[in-house]
């Protein structure tokens, strides 16, 4: 739908291996100091000094986590470092290197790939992380993406999931659903596009929601305003599968309990109103949704002064003993448990 | 063919993502002291101290780099690791740490992935790295398994490819070209297989092939040897793809030529017979069978004394100037231009 049906066409093949990978690297540039030797041997060598290493990875699955029916693969490859260096701020570190590992059925031409590689290389540009390594090959259907990001921290700066105390406060940035809803409005406008492909889509009053789906951005900024303001969150996980999976995922690493309020959720006006249009639950969508890549984590209710003025920054509940258990406060003042209701890639085939 | 088809099966998808994570990584020991956190969190922890961090990373990919009519997901898993691990050792670093990410098709049973598991984990077990996270997802099709292998070392201990100087010799470790042909008699006795499935293949002359194919090793124990003879190679590689390749890396790299010597490339003597019986060429496999996982480098001529008597190594050529060229010394003192001929995952499709 987004395709460009006459675009120039060149056969991989023709490369080869090597000559495909010095055809996509050759303009990489390395700015970070910890990077002392990237692509162009066995392995990267990197020094971080005194400071700890941080490592995260993930794989994509074309069909599976991306549908090319709508994201267009500049996109595709900006999301998939976007994820990878949302991991790295979520232990409060910082992001310095990629390796980007890359597989390809035969149906994809060198352009393709290219434009692939141009959402990698601005996302690294924008992140500033340097492309490090990877491998490329061939796959036997569809498009593979799969990256380690590395990052750096001092041991004192880095925080787990596992250090959530009763009675520190539960804090969100930004706002949540609307990448999720995003994806809605985009299956719909795929189903419209199935039936009429001459139908041009209006999506004018979908952009927030789109944009977050097709080009989400991980908080980076959030590791220097946290200590700009003198506050070590005591726990902190990414938003990727849904709020509920992020704080069970908290709670049971902390062993405690939790008590979220669904008024507290924050959410953008675009969010609500499609949320009406679709007749959805707005609560739902930002529990089970995902792929927010916004920052959840508690803090110690002394520290409350110093973040409540940031518009970065909202409270949505309070940490509790294990005993008290794991649940929703809703509009209602009912108490109902929260269950992992969050994107699930296996169970879903 | 080497499949038990009463095998029990139980399905992935009733554990769910976070359910199969947790059921394969539950044994998992931690034995390196780099390592302060390992899977659970959103990423891991590692600390290096002044060492320097070694970074590789590839991406396997079922029916394109392996075929599990005759790899065993044990061995599979086994070899996945030591391909990376070997990438390290091309580096002379210590391998520490890997992370794990598999895809894997609904027609794989919970029993299969812990099968291909169980090889990961004793690869990591005899390689003494720690697994410090990973990725598990779906595919549309097929085993995908992507490792991320980190290692550590002293700056001034790392070999880099681009270092070999003229009148450097050529060195290589171990044997070369058996796991190719390991691969030719599997691909054979699958053939057989089909034709006849109660045909008893009677493996015993072909053992060594055989092992080098489907459970080859990563020569940790060179970078020991070395340090205790005194050598630091000028560069280094692995043979993944075939001594052509990797010289032709080497020489481009270090901007040499290079002479290599037909009648010196190390053949077991099984691959001799095996290649005989097929009636191939033994130094075009050598040349361009790879997935050897020997060590390939230059060291001064120099330090040829200190390595001549020792078994492991094999001096096979040595390093000219740029302008004489890259070039095959046969047997018969012809000298032949060498050229890349190595496995091409992405031209072979």
């Amino acid at each position: 739908m987004l395709e460009d049906k006459n675009q120039k066409k060149t056969s991989i093949a023709e490369l080869g291996e090597f000559g495909l990978i010095d055809h996509l690297t050759k303009n990489i540039q390395i700015t970070q100091e910890s990077t002392i030797k990237s692509i162009g041997d066995d392995a990267a060598v990197l020094d971080f000094n005194n400071k700890k290493v941080v490592i995260s990875t993930d794989l994509l699955i074309e069909g599976v986590h991306f549908d090319l029916a709508y994201m267009p693969l500049k996109h595709l490859g900006y999301k998939a470092v976007v994820v990878n260096i949302s991991d790295i701020c979520a232990m409060n570190a910082t992001a310095t290197q990629i390796t980007v590992s890359i597989a390809i059925s035969n149906r994809f031409p060198l352009e393709a790939v290219e434009e692939l590689y141009e959402g990698i290389q601005l996302a690294a540009k924008t992140y500033n992380v340097d492309i490090i390594g990877g491998d490329t090959t061939s796959s036997q259907k569809g498009l593979i993406i799969s990256i380690t990001a590395i990052g750096e921290s001092n041991l004192d700066e880095i925080v787990y999931r596992n250090g959530a105390q009763p009675n520190d406060l539960l804090v969100v940035t930004g706002d949540i659903g609307a990448a999720y809803m995003g994806l809605q409005v985009l299956e719909r406008e795929k189903q419209v596009f199935q039936v009429n492909p001459n139908n041009q889509p209006d999506l004018e009053h979908y952009s927030y929601l789109i944009e977050r789906q097709l080009k989400p951005e991980a908080r980076k900024d959030i590791k220097e305003l946290l200590s700009k303001l003198e506050v070590k969150p005591t726990s902190m996980i990414d938003v990727s599968d849904g709020l509920s999976s992020e704080i069970l995922h908290i709670c049971k690493q902390s062993n405690v309990g939790c008590n979220l309020y669904e008024d507290k959720i924050p959410a953008d006006p675009q969010l609500i109103n499609v949320c009406e249009e679709f007749n959805i639950d707005i609560t739902t969508i930002a529990l089970s949704g995902g792929e927010d890549y916004e920052l959840l984590f508690t803090i110690k209710m002394d520290d409350f002064d110093k973040i409540k003025a940031n518009p970065n920054f909202t409270v949505i509940g309070h940490i509790t003993e294990e005993k008290e258990g794991i649940h929703l406060i809703t509009r209602a003042n009912t108490k109902i448990p929260l269950k992992a209701r969050g994107w699930n890639s296996l169970s879903e085939k």
